[in-house]
């Protein structure tokens, strides 16, 4: 009689603290963070993982503890798991580890998530500087369904999804990252202006021992002390994976990662129910503890074989990603668009960041008229599965960027109407989302032809 | 017995050159630019138009014509168009036009296309750093699909689509155009570091008397003069639609559109066979002569009912679109990745145009693995149904962008084996796309990892 | 510079009757009917059709004409192509034969179409005990949407499709099904007790001089006189294929049909804009003229390869199709269910006929509460994009079958409301469709429980 | 906070019998079996539920448990569930029980489960003159993947759905459905030809007390005697639902069930991981164990609003389903197609269940071609997402009914080559099916023309 059901090897409890779990928890990449277990290709394999804070964000009927969250703690990672091969013989730096997602959803009795934004002075998010108060939904699943008392009208099967996946980097790509994010961060504004329009802060987050958890090893222990400086925060997506948010990389999809250290140390965590392409609200998909269901193979020499480095060293790489055609499928879409001048009219060149957040602003308006607030449709088009393309790259000075909204996922007709124009106040849908106030100093960017 | 079928209201003889046709094309945006043609809601009508270049890149087997191609004739449109209701009053600057595409193709007789990029001097592309000569592949069509003989063991079906369709814009519009414009183009490099990694030339392109075509106002007459030297060029997509590229704009889509002047003065060109998301070869759909059935409606008042302006002024809209259930749908992707460091190995901050361009930059690269020369699979990513999402963009430093390709167009298996790496020299599939030498003197961008 | 467009080997002018043609039509399957064209494989080739009636079922605003059409006549196919490889060798007997159907439409100037239902005493329908009378919808095409001024609150893309496309038999396979199909016209009643419940009649087509057309062969001819006695209708789809009424035979399918003549004398006919599965109304898709554009390729010996005979003969073959990505995509469907049991309330054991028409009524009937008459629900149901499934076959005594309509075809919504149960008397739409009096003597099936 | 996640309202622990579960089973239709349960409209609940067959069949690598199963004590169902409304008031007689299924998917723990044909004495199968064997395929999970060590080479997403869901019928309909099925079960063969070429016996399934199991009713009492005596067995879907069968019923979908009882006294059983339309071997899904996480409304009177009935009494009514978007969707398919001609060569009238019969019977040998057993591929299309289509009825004599197969599921191309012919001996993929002897004494059908 064959084996059959997924093997546990990295189980949550959602009752404990991160730090109290039965295996523990990790919140930096870096090489010598131990492995916790062992899988072999071809098995399959199921991991557990606390939400993205570790439970600091709850079900409280208020925003103060998104206001207040600690950023230094994201995101707590189950793992590192070793990857060897039928023989025993582990995953080499070279190799390409194919993860297949063959589950996942919430841990059951856990069937809740949130989406956020953070205040402006904490992290922020995409639009921070029209909305820099800190705010958050809450999302009771029924299902494949997630619906939220704070965002009347919609509800919408989740394209779940694990936001972090990814290898542990070898010290010499932990130096790489290090060096330019640091350049970014002590350099930005003089470099970079585009950071005068995206307006989140601080530009890069470098490594920290404040809030640092290591896996095995025990903090205060100077082996925990040196790693802590120099493990990358897990907040960007980067050459190992990481934090990629793909919203499509869900049940049946693959994952092309490139092995850097021996065993690859695979590492995963922030389940998403659902999330829009761009995760604009930052703390923006539908947020949850949950689980994966996975199967490994591995490429030996693949990262030669199937990726080309695009940069100054074989390490700048990226992985690959495969989807099949296990998701939902709407065939009727709104589409918004913004093009690469900023709010103040000012013209940018060939902006695709900019463009996107003008398109973004643009369905926020748009939808906002059926009887929403705009904070409300921020969380939603940050967490449903909209769609954000780069349409046009070339015609300068233009980028064109576009959202599309799939239209069944709201209990009214969204669409404009030729015939009847909508007259009259209109409803607004209650409650709203929960909110603080925001008590920094920085300017908002207010739209000077608003209505309202 | 009811009437059917399409009004034919702007007829094009590919015979004869753009100036020569029944009715004369313009290719600036101008409120004076007369309408040629008048068409009532609720009526099909038929639009046909010459390619962007208005027959200038032919089947010639050599980019000559594309390297030496002169960008100040793009596009020649079809139109204006005046819309009126079924009593007979026109359009009115704040109601919105709808826009439905009933149906679009090739000119019968004329079933092929082109795909190019301009050399580096002349407008380049979106990786001309990389790419900077002239190069280009001719497509032919059989029925809804396309093939090239200059990119073997590829063949899909079209998503055919106008790259342009717009509205005429009002003088206030037009100036806001114009000085925006030209504050990039003259200050440019000083406020947006941007562009040194997006080398594309021009940084705008403002009006200019050169190649204007401005419909049925005679040239070297002091009105032609006068509007020429203030008509907007026809390259970005602005807030009246115009060049927006949408790629799946197309049978049995809406667009609703601005209206800004009295009749809204509809105009249309710059026909797709096909595009991918960015249409990174800038001359880079599937170019061609084509026509459009259309249908419109009038939404009285709509602009202030639907359209939020956003930007300084009540104009400072963006047109909206709604994409139906009619469309070619692939189940199977194969998705590259790009975050925003750039090939030197710089950190940008949050840039999702840097994070797409080495998303394309490793698409390229991986897909010439299987027999192509990169050449090939540039331009062949800038024309098949390949899609560009912004999948994160707040995880600073990091936007990261994907392009998700259809596995289904290529006649071989493209997707990374766990079990059979493939070896040996890899067969090169001849011919290769048609090529100039680069005879300017601006630095090629160097991949320093690349094998070859 | 390659050849381009497809080259039109059978022409039709709309203007004319299917006698005046250029070339010569058919109307019926034999060995002996001359090829009117050659095609190679690999070359891109149009072939023009007459609508199946050619042209006797019009846009008049009266069912006359179907109520007398007479059944002898149809179907006027295009053809017979010779098809020819690359070295001008003729596809031979045991080979298969490969159709791509590249593109397809109306014939332009003529976009519009008919679905009607023959009185029951010339043909009926496949509801025609309960709807005996003669009826008939006009519909009009605006690009690819079709809407019928008979059918108001109606418009859906079309899945256009050719009714009939087949190959010559030979001698023995006609010998074959003449032999068959007159053994059921003679015996059925005695035999098969399944026309108790399905009413249309006669049981069989069997040859006739009777409004027969054999293309090159001149009527009167002593040659004319002996294939026209022995030459199949073109009624029943059969082993070559024929009127094999498959709704998602649209561009970018394949069709492998089997070879039993020396050129395998291709022909086609019966343009569908849109058919629904099933196709109920018997004259029940969109009914038009129209065009194809085929490639097509022989695959030497693939009948044997490819093809087992399923019956006395290894010519008892059927075609395979292939179904591809192009196609409309609906994402919510309505589904009714039908189980073997009959209007009278008797068992019938796993007769997925009978429990196909219970499901056909009970569509009927839900849909006529949204304010339309049942006819005119019958008639759409014909020749809209709905899916007729097979779904359960094996739980005696019960065939469980289904009927899927894509809920976006409407302009209301037609979901059973747990909220808001419609009430008061509902608006009935108007027009109906056109209709004629049923002056036969056959008994109509009546609903006992039926309201009205 | 809000209460979220299922209630268990319905546990089963799969180690246990069938008769040791804490809450009672049943595999009978009576409205006097009483419910186990209640749950409040818009309340999320939990019903898990055993296999078909309550473990009878087994992992076993041997297939003499499907051969002797004991067809009396199919299907064990987990219910009635009472449904009352908010304010405590249960659903009447005369409602519609709208039932949303949430989530469904195997029991945690037990993710296998079978696929298997009866022998011929014992129930048989879709195509038991074929095929008059009992045999079994074992089929193992990988999350949403089903593979099976005895059909190599093939695996798939499961479309999960439960084969039975049900209200209790009122005494009045229990008396239709004996009556009607007992004629056909004594004078079936006189009266009704169909089962000289369907041949699965018996022709109907009678009441009977053998096996019965009838929840709460205590084996042995009179009034269990009584209720045995009545109570409809599960086999065919009628007029409450019941066996639909009806594999696009998955996550996302809703039931529209008449309510004929007090409560409606839902039940529902059967799941199945996947099946093809038609589950043409009988114990033909991927029969498991599993759950089901629901949601009810109830439409007071609505089946008077929404249902006409369609038979003798107002009972003779039928079940509505929808489908949304959340299904695998498959964008390439091989299609096959049959006609209403034995396999003797006699020509049947307008007969779907005959021409299904050769459609399946030709797919099974087009798809041994390659590498399969025939038992393979009869299993793998009973159980696999493919589409079973009523493809036309109304072209007499011929009916024509097709079945399409999604190209994806198989690790090899199986579509026809025009170029590449398949050569040479080709491999046999094994193991095959597990398989008993036949020792019956009924003939086989035998393909005249069969190869092998």
């Amino acid at each position: 009689m064959a084996k059959y059901g997924a093997r546990l090897v990295f189980p949550i409890d959602v009752k404990k603290k991160p730090w109290e779990q039965k295996l523990p928890l990790h919140n930096r990449w870096h090489p010598d963070i131990p492995p916790v277990a062992e899988v072999t290709t071809g098995e399959l394999f199921r991991i557990e993982m606390v939400d993205f804070s570790g439970g600091r964000i709850t079900q409280e009927n208020s925003a103060e503890d998104i206001k207040h969250a600690d950023p230094s703690i994201v995101h707590y990672l189950s793992g590192p798991i070793k990857i060897l091969d039928k023989e025993g013989t582990p995953a080499k730096p070279g190799d390409l580890l194919v993860v297949e997602i063959c589950n996942l959803g919430p841990l059951p009795g856990d069937e809740w998530g949130f989406t956020a934004t953070f205040d402006r002075e904490n992290g922020g998010s995409f639009l921070t500087d029209h909305f820099p108060c800190a705010t958050k939904a809450i999302w009771y699943f029924e299902g494949i369904y997630a619906y939220s008392p704070h965002i009347p009208g919609v509800r919408f099967p989740g394209l779940t999804h694990p936001g972090v996946v990814g290898t542990a980097p070898s010290m010499e790509l932990l130096n790489i990252w290090n060096e330019r994010e640091r350049d970014v961060e002590e350099n930005g504004l003089k470099s970079f202006k585009l950071c005068e329009v995206l307006h989140s802060r601080p530009l890069a987050n470098l490594p920290s021992t404040k809030g640092c958890h290591l896996g095995k090893i025990q903090k205060g222990t100077p082996e925990w002390e040196k790693i802590a400086k120099e493990a990358a925060r897990t907040i960007p997506g980067r050459e190992n994976g990481g934090n990629c948010d793909i919203k499509n990389l869900s049940r049946g999809s693959k994952v092309y990662l490139p092995v850097f250290v021996e065993g690859a140390n695979l590492s995963t965590g922030d389940m998403h129910f659902s999330q829009g392409d761009g995760e604009v609200a930052f703390c923006g998909a539908i947020e949850m503890s949950g689980f994966l269901e996975l199967k490994c193979e591995i490429i030996r020499g693949g990262m030669k074989e199937y990726l080309t480095p695009m940069g100054p060293t074989p390490l700048h790489v990226s992985p690959i990603f495969e989807i099949g055609p296990v998701e939902p499928r709407f065939s009727e879409w709104l589409v918004f668009e913004g093009i690469s001048v900023d709010e103040g009219g000012r013209q940018h060149y060939l902006d695709a960041s900019v463009a996107y957040k003008r398109a973004v602003l643009n369905a926020i308006d748009y939808l906002s008229k059926f009887g929403y607030s705009k904070e409300q449709m921020y969380l939603l088009l940050s967490c449903c599965p909209c769609e954000g393309r780069i349409s046009g790259i070339v015609d300068a000075p233009n980028a064109l960027a576009t959202l599309a909204i799939p239209t069944a996922i709201f209990d009214q007709d969204i669409r404009p109407k030729p015939s009847k124009v909508p007259v009259g106040p209109r409803v607004v849908r209650t409650p709203d989302v929960l909110k603080c106030t925001y008590d920094g100093n920085l300017p908002i960017t207010k739209n000077p032809s608003a209505m309202s």
